[in-house]
Formats: structure tokens, C-alpha cells, sequence
């Protein structure tokens, strides 16, 4: 929880400055807004609402005496003792809010969401019933700064977490471009559903899938060719793409002069080293048919965790809720997923598992009033701070502060209080510090 | 939403700076651990999930062709074919995941938890389906510092949200010492609920109340003498009940002495100002039976909205799960009334509301790369900026900064560009600033 809140507070940070506002949903939807927009498989993982009172009789299916008027049918069934859900990903709620307050939102429209899903899939390692996801979208624009602007925050946020990436960048109209290069335009969906599976099933499954898909072996090696060209640069790759592949396509062309027009805002923003972990790689698909333009994902380097961001422009958000022309750009970042990295490569910063950062000691009676306006003026410095509870037996409060992981323990004996000093004691070096009472604060604050 | 974050990033700042740890738990909780602890009302506005599968065929009421078994009741039923509901409030699944984690928790614990519940409530003004509870808790401790601690975070919470509040705090066993005084200490229930109507139905209310629990003439004239007793300081009236209503109860007695303390480490570590804030009120109840100690409720000053916070002490927060003697002490934010006190007092600062303090302008492709480097260097400052998406048109840039509430423009044209310049307007008094690029971020930061 901790390490979660780490994350979406980095997260939420470099949001906010970039001027994208919190949104909410609440949890429960109409189950007509959510079925049908995750497949056959996505609506059986819905989690459905027994409706309140008395769903039976409602349902018309019994009579008065609870007897069955007929066979019952359990998908039928449920449609008529269940009218809500719960969210099973943030995109469709999202489109439902923007298709409901469409009179009040000022366009563009720059969000961002946290907010937990639900899927009924069978627990496993690393698969929950309730997930986190978070989103951030910019609707109602064409500009391409927001494209740029959207890779910019994800690569900001992963440099404030330490995370070592490579953000692959991509068009849809090239992989559509590069559909026509191989001569089978119409193969797009089949072509980029191989493509997609190209790191996990390499050249040779490809070269299966796209055969079965009926590519001829002229058209697998063009394609292949493509996607194990090696370019040190993004630049070098576009001119060779634009040369090479994309000459025959407007429409390849055309996504090829918008990856430019990123990349180029990019360079105005960026330093060099960010630059850096940009690649432009033609063999990125994201086989959602949802998008429509500048695609992007997100690894981390050196670790076998899949993608932990991705996203990319679409032109259809609320359609299928009767507001068609909606178009945006928008990512998602995995906090699960970017748990796990922290966590492999040990880059969770140290102080996140603690709670306290003093424990002020209690000696008793006596020494009560000293410790209380001690310990009240170290948190009004913003230092989170407590007092052990009880007195007496400081062998037990000091194994209380090392099993909360508190570094450090004030320590305001009579001894102290009649010199108004105090001994402060750093429990990972053993080192303790004497100092005079009025200088605790400024000697705090210089303790990393 | 935004209103809504600023109340729970007020309150977390002050949790943190105590110590207290944020733990969540799951919205769906077993329906066993549910049911059966809300009251039968209670039971009533679960949500409940339908089992995932077959459920019908499951429930063993219904053969493979989907026909009834037999006449179907619906309470019954339902148990059958949902084994899992929403979270009601966040006291019993905190209960349950310390039963849970028994084993891993370093005692006293303290935690605090800022999450959704849910309610199958008619929705209606003021009520929601779906709401946020906010609760901070120490358990595995009898030390009334915690006491103590708790009333000064709620306290500085009201205090950073600048609502003037009235802090009422009584002690149960000092309600059972006035039962006691009255003759009729096995009346203490019927007692503690008449006088949690007091406010509401007054003095006559709370004769007709007790009358009717059979309290004799002269009992309720007792009663009504203590409710009505006005002492101008806390320890006027302690006095006073020591000495005329407890002097024969041994348990009002060592509830009083309970309350000195917790009043005592108050006056050590609050300012005056803050002290005027609390009241101790005999004619505070907190009817839940739950209650065994200091018990404290918390209403803004000026407004006819109820309670904003309360809590207590309790002995057992655990026992219905199967681990008795778990005592702690904790209190409860209200968001939503908190929320409609800030809207009411006009308190919530204006900022808020607005996504970027900064727009920049946007005039076209010789600009860009100019105007770009300048919104970098604005977020970098930390500061929230953004530039307008298209080029051209300023009036309707203009504009949007209106509808956004963006107090500042940036204007960075060919003129500006020319001689390393900038425009800076203030939309709210009009006065435009002119500066060279270099003194930006320092202009930005004395900007209130």
C-alpha cells in the first residue's frame, strides 16, 4: 500500500503539472453501458449487482409463492436480477462520462483517472480481482502536442521513479503504409495481430501466422525485413522507411510527417538524455483496432516484466454511446506492473515503509509534558513524529521503534530536561547526538 | 473531485505527520463477514455480486434443463447464488483484516483508511449509492495519549481547513456514572438514547423518552439538571459533576479521571486558541453500544450541518470474528458534510478549481519551439503550465483560459521572441508585466 501510494503520488505529481485534472467514477455502472464492449470473454468477467428487494418476483420469471413459471435460462436470468456492474477497466466509464456531461465540458479536455477495476478471473500470481488502473487522456483536440506531451509525461515520471526505459513509439497509419508496401492493404488487422506477437513468438511465428492469414512469402519477407531493420536513429530509420517502404502510401506518409512533428516537439523539450530512451519501432502494433494514430509502449530495461505504459491517439472514444467524432490521445500506466519493477530493482526509496521518522521516548509522569511539546513541535515542522505510548522499559521502545523502521529516537530524560538538552539516537549507525532543546528542529532537518 | 482531494490531502498531510500508516482493503468482502453486523436494516442495503458461472445450476435449486426444484424464497435464495458483497463501512473489513493479520501486525497499530462504501440507499440529496468514509484508528492500546492525539488531529485538520468547530467530549463510563445517580444503572441504553436526541427533540422529548423506559419524575429531573448544566470551562464543570452527580460512582469516578488526563495532555502540547475549541459535554452519548471510553464529536460552528467527525474508544473491536479483547480508540471524517461546510462557509481556496496557474500562448510554427521550451521550464519550476493546442486565433485563446480559470497568460510572439522577452497577463486585473525571459520562474514564484 505504501509502495502503491509511492507510485500514484509520483504519478499524480507530474499530472498536475502538466495541468491534467482528477476525475472519479463511481464503481458501479448500468450493465447496458458495460456489456458488449469487452468481447464475449470481458462480459463473463463483469461482476454483476443482485438487484435490491425482491429481484424474484421482479424478474417476472415466479409467481407470489416463489414457484417457477418456466425453464430458466442463467444468461437470461441475469439480465433480469441484474441491472449494474462493476467497472472492469476505466475507458469505458470514461466515455460514458464525457457522452453524459458533454454540455459542460470545456474541450480540449485533459483528465486523469486512478481509480481500482474488477474482473472475475480466477486469482493467480500477479492477477487480482480488484487492480488499479490510471489513466490520462486528452480529448476534444488533434494537436500533436498532446501526443508529445503525453510522452513527455511518461518518460518524466518513469526518471522520477528511477525506472531505467525504453518508450517505443509507432503511427498506425505506417503499419497501415506498410499493409500497403506488402500489397494486401486489407490484411492490416491480420498483419498487426502478427506483429504484435512478434517478440514472444519471433520470425518464424510470424512467418506461420501470416501465411495461415494468406501472405505470400515475397510480402513475409518484405514485412520481416522491416521489423528486424536496425537503425541507431529515429531519424535514420524515418528516412529509410520513407525511401524505402512508405514512398507508394499517402497514408503511410502522412503518419510518418506526424511522428516527425512529435518527435520534433520532443526535441524542443527534452535533454539529450531523456531524448535517449525514445525509439521509433515499426514493429510496434497495439493490436487494439481502437487506435488510429501515433502509438506508444513503455518497457522497463533489464527487467522481464512486460509493458508497464502504453497508450496512443484514437478517433472514436463515445461512439458506441451515440457521440461519434470523439477523438483523443491517451495512456495508461500499469501500477502493478511498475510495482513489480520497483520492487525487482530494489528502487522503492527506503523511507516509504515507515510511518514515523522520530519516536520520541516516554519516561513517564514526569517527563510527559517535555516529551508531548517535543514531539508536537517536530510534526509542526512537518516531521511525522510520535511518542511511545506507554512508559517505562525503553528496552521495549526501542524495539518498537526498530520494528516500525523509525531511524530515529529522541531521547528526554530528567537528566535532559534539566539541562534542556536532549540525546537523539540514529538506530542504523548507533551514533546519538546531544544538543540543546532549542536546536532539534534545524539538526532534524539536516538528517537525510 | 477537486474539492473532494483537497479534504483528503489535508487530512492524510496531518495522519502522516502522527504516524499513522495507510492501509485499503478490497471492496468485496465475504457476505459472512457482512451480514449480521449492520442490524437487519443494515443487511437490507448490502450490495450483493452474483456468483460468477452457472449460478443457477449451482445453487442446486434448479435441474440442467433450468427448471425450479422447487418453490424458491428469496432471502434464502439469495445466499445461494452470492457468496460475496460491497464494503458497508470501513470499520468491519478493518476488523477482519486484523483478524487476518494478527500475525504480521506490530501492536498498537496505527492506520488509517480513506475508502469508498457503498449502500443500496433510495438515492436522494445528500445520500449517495457510493461514498467516501475516512477513519483513523490506534488499536492494541489502552494509552490515552492515543486519546488525546486523535482529538488534536482532529483538531489541526479543522484548523488547516480553516472551519471554526466545536470538539463535544464525554466518556461513556461517565454517562454510566449519571445512569448510576439516577437510580437506574441497567437503564444505561435507554438512557445514552434519549440523550442523543436531546439536540433534536429537547427537553420535553427527552422526558416523554425517558418516561416511557419507565424513569421515575424525579430521575429525569436529575437528568435533564445534568444536560443543562452550563459551566464556562471544562474544569468548572468536572467539578461541578465530581462533586454533585459522581461523588457515589466508582465508574463515573475513573471515567472523569480518565477524561482529566486526556484534557491534561491537551494543555501540554495545543495553543489556547485551539483549547477554546473543545468542550466537555455530559449530554454527549454516541448511542452505538460500541463505545466504552472518551467518545467525541465534532460540529462546524455557524452552519445547521450535523456532526463532521466523531469516534471514541472502544474494548472490542474484534470479538464477532473470533478475537476478543482487542481495544483501541479511532474517529471518523465525514467528506461529504465536510465538503458542504466548505461550500457553504465559501472556504475552499480558490485555486483548486483550476488546472494550470500558467497558459501559454500559442502563435504557430516560428514560435513553437520557443514557447514549448518556456511551458518546460514552468512545470519544471514546478509549477502547472500548459500550452494552448493550436496556433492562431488568441482570442479564443484567451477565452480558454476563462473557462479554465487559468489566472495567468504567457505571451511569447515574434515581437517578445525577438528580444529574449515575454508578456505576462493577469486575467483577473488585466495588468500585463513585461520581463525578460531569464527572470520568469522568480516573476511566476512571488505571483500569489
Amino acid at each position: 500500500m505504501a509502495g502503491r501510494n509511492y507510485i500514484f503520488e509520483t504519478i499524480r505529481d507530474v499530472f498536475a503539472r502538466y495541468a491534467y485534472l482528477p476525475i472519479e467514477t463511481p464503481a458501479m455502472e448500468n450493465l447496458t453501458t458495460l456489456t458488449g464492449k469487452y468481447g464475449e470473454e470481458g462480459d463473463k468477467l463483469l461482476f454483476r449487482i443482485l438487484n435490491s428487494g425482491d429481484y424474484l418476483a421482479a424478474s417476472g420469471k415466479f409467481d407470489e409463492q416463489g414457484n417457477s413459471l418456466g425453464p430458466l435460462n442463467t444468461a437470461g436470468f441475469t439480465n433480469l436480477i441484474c441491472d449494474k456492474g462493476l467497472r472492469y477497466d476505466l475507458t469505458v466509464p470514461f466515455a460514458r462520462y464525457v457522452v453524459q456531461h458533454r454540455g459542460d465540458i470545456v474541450f480540449p479536455f485533459k483528465r486523469y483517472q486512478i481509480q481500482p477495476v474488477w474482473r472475475a478471473d480466477r486469482p493467480q500470481k500477479g492477477r487480482y480481482r480488484e487492480f488499479y488502473q490510471c489513466d490520462v487522456d486528452v480529448i476534444g483536440s488533434n494537436s500533436l502536442l498532446y501526443d508529445a506531451e503525453l510522452l513527455q509525461i511518461a518518460s518524466e515520471v518513469f526518471s522520477k521513479l528511477s525506472i531505467p526505459v525504453t518508450i517505443r513509439v509507432n503511427h498506425r497509419r505506417i503499419l497501415a503504409g506498410i499493409a500497403e508496401y506488402l500489397g494486401s492493404p486489407e490484411k492490416f488487422r491480420e498483419m498487426t495481430t502478427a506483429i504484435d506477437k512478434f517478440e514472444k513468438i519471433g520470425a518464424d511465428g510470424v512467418n506461420r501466422e501470416l501465411k495461415q492469414s494468406g501472405f505470400g512469402d515475397e510480402a513475409i519477407q518484405k514485412l520481416l525485413a522491416v521489423l528486424n531493420v536496425n537503425a541507431e536513429h529515429a531519424t535514420e530509420m524515418m528516412h529509410w522507411l520513407e525511401a524505402e517502404v512508405l514512398s507508394g502510401s499517402e497514408t503511410g506518409l502522412s503518419g510518418l510527417q506526424e511522428l516527425k512533428t512529435v518527435f520534433g516537439y520532443l526535441e524542443c523539450q527534452l535533454p539529450a538524455d531523456a531524448l535517449k530512451t525514445f525509439a521509433f519501432d515499426p514493429a510496434l502494433a497495439r493490436g487494439l483496432s481502437y487506435y488510429t494514430g501515433t502509438i506508444i509502449e513503455v518497457k522497463a530495461n533489464g527487467v522481464g516484466i512486460g509493458s508497464i505504459c502504453g497508450g496512443g491517439r484514437y478517433d472514436d472514444l463515445t461512439g458506441v454511446f451515440g457521440m461519434p467524432g470523439v477523438s483523443g490521445t491517451g495512456i495508461s500506466f500499469g501500477a502493478d506492473r511498475i510495482y513489480d519493477v520497483l520492487n525487482e530493482m530494489k528502487l522503492f526509496p527506503p523511507a516509504i515503509e515507515t510511518s514515523a521518522r522520530v519516536l520520541v521516548v516516554n519516561f513517564g509522569k514526569q517527563e510527559e509534558a517535555f516529551a508531548l511539546k517535543t514531539v508536537s513541535r517536530i510534526r509542526e515542522a512537518g516531521i511525522a513524529a510520535e511518542i511511545y505510548p506507554e512508559a517505562g522499559n525503553l528496552k521495549k521502545q526501542f524495539s518498537y521503534a526498530d520494528h516500525r523502521k523509525i531511524p530515529l529516537v529522541l531521547i528526554a530524560g530528567p537528566d535532559e530536561i534539566s539541562r534542556d538538552h536532549l540525546t537523539l539516537k540514529n538506530m542504523k549507525s548507533g551514533e546519538q547526538i546531544h544538543m540543546h532543546n532549542k536546536d532539534l528542529i534545524a539538526i532534524l532537518q539536516k538528517i537525510e
